[in-house]
């Protein structure tokens, strides 16, 4: 970001509490990308008590939320930001709300690995629920670095990771079904690994709207909905 | 809402650009009712150019988030709202994007009608899927009134609706499952309504969390993931 802009501050106090809103959504990121690891290691591990602590642990997620929510609030009300500061602050409301439904859906993860670690395992120990996982994983990670250092170049970038995970749910779908016909006696539990990818793939279009939330915050256009490539490469400037 | 509270206004042109923002999200929510009814009924119906018409005109909707998402920014940069009419700014951009996502399950809803459109039809004639669609419904209605009233009883009241959606949705999924093991023949149809349960139950999340958005705007306490029926107690006043 054009750090210029912010020479309009008349208070250090402003951007000490807009440097610390920064931590404080990094810090949700983070805790929200170890649910959904912990959430993706219970079904893969078939660990019960991991699924349920995961569950438990949402209640974190959305405490963090209510907490930056008021902040960003607080701020608007008392400090009245214009420009990149305004931006910054509504950028945080959205990303703030897809990281609390990605929390969602790794408690639902959890839940779902929780009731499967008690059936018999699938000759392929979930490596369709491993691989989606770790892909769903580095684009949460992505995202939230491009948010960190304020590069909307990073998070049109990232925001591509999505179609892979959509091919990937995709094929993942077809197979299952694939499971169901040759063997019905494992439609249950094929039917939960199915709920577990679909929340996986929901977890990536989470991700992709952090992007387009950072690619707003940063370079000051809506691109929700919009083509993302074009206002990447329109916002090119040295940093 | 307590309208003394808006006497603080310097400006009528202000309150007729709230009065403005307030109706463009009654007219997105219209629509996206009517893609919701069009989405069930594509699928109940067995139309499968409707089903793709409720699809196209998902973007419709996506431009009316993008246009409210702006005047709400607009406002926030040159009125800077407090108390009331910043609760009601905050509240109107978490409100349009549920909408939005509405919209979006809409959309797959249409999909997947079209699609269901060209296989045999099951005896109950998608009956779940007509008697989910008319709870779901019903729910979104109720919150965009809550909305347009400003009534944060009513969204208490609303938004325990969605209990009654998810008991349903989870019936729908126990049978789902009995058909399957039935006559596996039917599995692919089978997963397709379950899909289609799932985004209906989905809106019925989001309608939800519109009301938690109307109580917050109205209340002025967020009560996301808290206890509504505690708010709504303590806002109770005369109106």
């Amino acid at each position: 970001m054009d750090t210029t802009e912010f020479s309009g501050h008349t208070s250090r106090e402003f951007n000490e509490e807009l440097e610390a809103l920064r931590s404080k959504v990094l810090e949700m990121g983070g805790l929200v990308e170890r649910q959904i690891e912990g959430a993706v290691e219970s079904v893969v591990k078939g660990d019960s008590d991991l699924g349920l602590d995961i569950a438990d642990n949402d209640e974190k997620v959305n405490t963090l939320e209510v907490e930056i929510d008021s902040e960003c609030a607080r701020i608007l009300a008392l400090r009245a930001p214009t420009a990149v500061d305004l931006r910054l602050i509504l950028a945080v409301i959205k990303i703030i709300t897809d990281l609390e439904r990605m929390g969602d859906e790794a408690k639902r993860v959890g839940i779902i690995g929780s009731h499967l670690a008690s059936i018999e395992r699938p000759a392929n120990s979930y490596r369709e629920v491993k691989n989606l996982g770790a892909q769903v994983k580095l684009m949460v990670r992505g995202a939230l670095d491009s948010f960190a250092r304020g590069d909307e170049q990073a998070a049109a970038r990232v925001k591509k990771l999505d179609r892979g995970i959509d091919e990937e749910f995709d094929a993942v779908s077809r197979q299952s079904v694939t499971f169901m016909l040759e063997d019905p006696r494992t439609i249950s539990r094929v039917l939960d690994v199915m709920w577990v990818v679909r929340a996986l793939e929901r977890i990536g279009d989470h991700a992709k709207n952090v992007c387009e939330h950072v690619v707003y915050m940063s370079a000051g256009q809506i691109v929700a909905h919009g083509d993302i490539d074009a206002v990447a490469a329109s916002v090119s400037r040295p940093r």
